[in-house]
């Protein structure tokens, strides 16, 4: 069993493999921040979804006035979707990239561009920056995955 | 490429692995199951939302008064999303994580409590009970993402 | 290390692995089309969510009117939404699937299938054809994952 381990210690060895579980890692906690930040709009806004969560401010009317939509927790949830529909395309293409042997300079290149790319559409999206800086960052974003894509589909097409 | 094969055996063979593959079923099935709820609402409920879905019901304003939202469709709706946006960090952290060189059984902690706690996550939201159960089951896998996150940056930080 | 970039080599040479790349890249792209179809809508039909989105139609009321729900737009986002909760799935079970040992052939007819009805859901879904087209595409996607993780729990039980 040793020797499994070791193979498998061999894969998180792999310098491209360790930079692509770095920032895999890293752009998944940047997306799951936004349910705190979510959480945390809801709250100091008191605007709630569900009628369970009112159920401290008291009961009926007074606490049915909390279930209502804010515009600032609206934001914070498109941001958080936007996140789901980018960021999974990339912890999948990004995975088999990094398992098609690219150059290691390469594939860093990739893997700071989409994190700083993302990274940056949060803060434009947050903010909110004046367009086009959401529109942009999340070009780039997109392009570096189609860049791998392009990338896994020449080395191991297969259909 | 029966070579190739003999190592691939190897990695499902590994304890470790053979758990993630397993626990990462459970909850993507689980997962999965919030669009049959969905789909059953819908019909028992009559309310959908695409007017091909109405057709059905014969043509015109008698069909187009199922083309509506119905709270529980749309608390099923909100479970399945927080499902996403909470097992697909579980899911990318996880795989490497199990990657990582984790021992055995604190691998299996960590799995079974996620998978218990995004369980329980979907009961609370579905009957539902009252708050802090659904925070709570919520905050519990969340916390073992984080903690397996913490790991992963720690064995293989290449940035 | 040219050792270790052998193993991942041999990998992404195996030939199920290669065809879970295909076909997983494929899917991811058709999905991320998604985004360019909602862009190509908001921008033609006028229907913006953000403010920031319509600054360039002017000040005041004359960009606050573009600040619309468009029922083409709606639509192709929730193709969008039901590709991320169908596609999640795949991609999670699938990379399990293709690393415990399935013969070639099925894993084709699997990827295959699964990629397929995904297609044909989303030409369901844009154009719109009548029910139960998208209801089948749907089905089948699904009954593929299903199958799937069937062989993936078979092959790696470890609870």
């Amino acid at each position: 069993r040793s020797g499994e381990m070791a193979k498998l210690t061999q894969l998180i060895d792999n310098e491209v493999f360790r930079a692509y579980a770095t920032y895999a890692t890293i752009v998944l906690l940047k997306m799951m921040l936004m349910s705190l930040i979510t959480a945390y709009f809801r709250i100091t806004r008191k605007a709630f979804v569900n009628p369970e969560d009112t159920a401290s401010f008291g009961k009926g009317e007074n606490a049915k006035k909390y279930l209502r939509t804010d515009p600032c927790v609206e934001r914070v949830r498109r941001g958080h979707l936007n996140d789901l529909e980018n960021i999974v395309p990339f912890l999948g293409i990004g995975l088999l990239y990094a398992l098609s042997g690219p150059e290691l300079s390469t594939a860093l290149l990739h893997f700071r561009i989409f994190t700083g790319a993302r990274i940056a559409h949060t803060f434009a999206y947050l903010i909110p920056l004046p367009q086009p800086g959401r529109g942009l960052s999340w070009a780039v974003a997109y392009a570096v995955t189609i860049s791998m894509a392009y990338k896994v589909l020449k080395t191991a097409l297969y259909l």
